[in-house]
């Protein structure tokens, strides 16, 4: 009997851990699932004879230790700064392990010793990453294997609201860590397109969208996603002229949003003096002109050149960052006086469901003719717990996690999704949980 | 006879070791300059009796523990960086010491220790900071006196050029560290007005400029310097309704500066890919859409909304960064690549003089009137060796280590200059070197 040890029962462990109770008859496995809270756990394991439910703290190395004892891989859904550790612990103790989180510098450097002792280290195995790259990668091995050659790669992805459920002016509302979108784009986007390097500040990202039509999903905006160079190496593209990464919004999200970047709204560097005594309305002048004699409203508008009856404002006002209503956040950076305004305001209603898109484009080139081929996924979420983002991120994992114990991986170390033993069977498994590419390909 | 050490013969040391070799006769007193480059040391000692040139590696701890050796004060000219293990050394050896940089977090941790050994750490004590509190407190410690109550304190000091040298479109040349220009800003500015906090992001300080006039030297452009809310604590004035520092330029600087801040060009925290086959045009396109139909300087115009004829752009023209010429610097983040233009740029001719500018202006309320007192000085530097940036700083920090060793400081412990037994002797003398503010008061 193979031991499956899963770390964090939260959101994203629901369907994973359906999953892998449902292999464990076929199998013959058995689950351990651990959290902090452990009625957490026992909610999620239900009482079956596969499972079992316990509780953990991730502070607590010599709980750890004896978790992993007799386990043949684990499954970490912690945030991603615990992994380092739980990795460094598999490893000394030679069991596989599995994460949807990207590769840290930390595990990079246990490469070699992980490769050595023959464990498979997966990662990367979340919708983003995770089913980007291995649509992306079947795609682009496709298009090698006949021969053609690569002019141009875009990819896009979106957690957003679904469609029945989009009932507020921003066509938006948190769908996962609402601090990251908060703080969404921060530093540098750099891309290549025909061979130049565009290199977009912050400052600028929500002035330099595109816009695009997924299936029958309507319009979409997006903005650069921080380093697109690097997929060149991931994807194996280093000669590519054009490559892009981008974030999905619905139209007029960027402007609005360009706002509170422009005024300085989304900084979390530094905290507020007196942020507890001040309202929305006070937040929001402090990074206007001094000048009493005219309303907040107005100086904003004049500030940055907005239309005061345009759609940008109808936004803001829906939030309510003229209110004078207090904060009552001590200590607060501009980032988290934001994200407290957006999280009541952007919050998921009971009945709400929420929306993976993702689209790729490539161009490419065969005999002197020009394809473009875009591979789009929309996948709507089932309710507030069952979310699209949960279920693309634990669904994905835990295929990954069967055709580990099931030998199927050939690779050794530390693995992300782009080669074919992974991408096909899961993007194969996916399509029958309705997470399904649809691909068109057309001469340019 | 007292033994002094000065670590550091850069420009600045050229007007201390000057004054601390005049004074060595009248008080037996005997210097030794310690440099990395021990003919510059004995360039500076010019072959006083009372002074010695050695050499000196920062990294050699025991050599500095030799130098330290029957020394009754050190002075530190080295960048500020090397001034937390100096000072260690120098406490634990019972040393008084005496440096113009910042208290450093390292240094605050080790003042009771300081004080307990009844030793005397200066700091602070250039031109800005330096002058900058010294000045600044005389007028407060005056109104303070009368029984005024201070309604609001502006602060604005510039390092430029002297008008006589000013002779480019930018009205400005490099007349300190090129870098420190380069990134200046960067962060968040706070300040309040009246009560109400102000905070501007470092993508709109250039756009939030004052205006002054100075004397008989024209106007000024100010910009907000940092974090002006930590000098309410500095000069005690916790409860001033309006306080604001700033940096001062020339007029027109700000709008030119304020584009490459809105490209991006002062980035320092990524490489570029290839910058050194990149000419400064390609640069500056990197920041611009993609539009090959269009040239770079036309995308500029039209991405900032500029004047294609205006002064921004003939400033920018004449730098040169539409120029189809090579960058030559390999792994260079924006801000590297953009210094290595202005340096080429901005330098000083041969006969160049600079100029610090410093003005504070007071207003305080008396007996139901209002009165406002505005503090101006400006000193232009000698040549571009002895600059005025080097002479306002190296001169008191000069008297102030004459003060220590003739024990007329009678506060113990981590000092900045805002206490009268320092700023009037220290005021008063620099007088003498025509570094003099001259004051108006009127009632408003």
């Amino acid at each position: 009997m193979k031991q499956i040890l899963v770390l964090g029962a939260g959101l994203s462990a629901t369907s994973l851990i359906d999953y892998l109770l449902k292999q464990a008859e076929i199998y013959d496995w058995y689950i351990v699932l651990a959290d902090i809270d452990e009625k957490l756990a026992h909610k999620k394991i239900k009482g079956h004879p596969r499972g079992k439910a316990q509780a953990f703290d991730v502070a607590d190395s010599a709980a750890i230790d004896s978790l992993l004892d007799q386990k043949d891989v684990v499954v970490s859904l912690l945030p991603a700064r615990f992994h380092d550790s739980i990795a460094a612990a598999c490893l000394q103790k030679g069991i596989h392990m599995a994460t949807a989180s990207y590769v840290s510098p930390a595990l990079k450097l246990m490469e070699k010793e992980i490769e050595a002792k023959n464990l498979i280290f997966l990662n990367e195995l979340g919708v983003d990453p995770g089913i980007d790259h291995m649509s992306a990668m079947r795609v682009i091995d496709k298009i090698r294997q006949k021969g053609g050659q690569l002019a141009s790669f875009y990819s896009f992805t979106g957690g957003l609201i679904a469609p029945e459920s989009d009932n507020n002016p921003w066509h938006y509302k948190f769908t996962w860590n609402p601090r990251n979108v908060v703080v969404a784009g921060q530093g540098v986007s750099q891309f290549i397109k025909n061979g130049k390097y565009k290199h977009i500040p912050y400052h600028q990202l929500f002035n330099r969208i595109l816009e695009r039509e997924v299936l029958d999903y309507g319009s979409f905006e997006i903005y650069p996603n921080r380093d697109s160079l690097k997929y060149r190496k991931v994807y194996q593209l280093d000669k590519i002229p054009t490559i892009f990464r981008g974030t999905m919004r619905r139209p007029g999200y960027a402007a609005a949003w360009n706002v509170f970047v422009q005024l300085g709204c989304t900084d979390d560097t530094y905290v507020i003096e007196e942020s507890e005594n001040m309202t929305y309305r006070e937040f929001v002048n402090t990074f206007l002109r001094y000048d009493p004699g005219k309303p907040v409203e107005e100086k904003l508008v004049d500030y940055l050149n907005l239309d005061p009856e345009g759609e940008v404002m109808q936004k803001l006002k829906w939030l309510g960052i003229f209110d004078n209503r207090k904060i009552e956040l001590k200590n607060a950076t501009p980032a988290q006086i934001l994200q407290k305004l957006l999280t009541e305001k952007w919050a998921l209603d009971p009945d709400d469901k929420d929306m993976i898109v993702m689209q790729h484009e490539f161009e490419y080139e065969l005999d002197d003719t020009m394809y473009q081929i875009t591979s789009s996924m929309v996948y709507i979420g089932k309710s507030t717990t069952e979310t699209a983002m949960a279920i693309t991120v634990g669904t994905p994992l835990a295929i990954a996690v069967k055709l580990l114990l099931t030998g199927q991986i050939q690779q050794k170390g530390v693995i992300i999704p782009t080669k074919p033993e992974l991408y096909n069977p899961i993007l194969d498994e996916l399509e029958t949980y309705g997470i399904k590419f649809v691909e068109k390909e057309l001469i340019v």
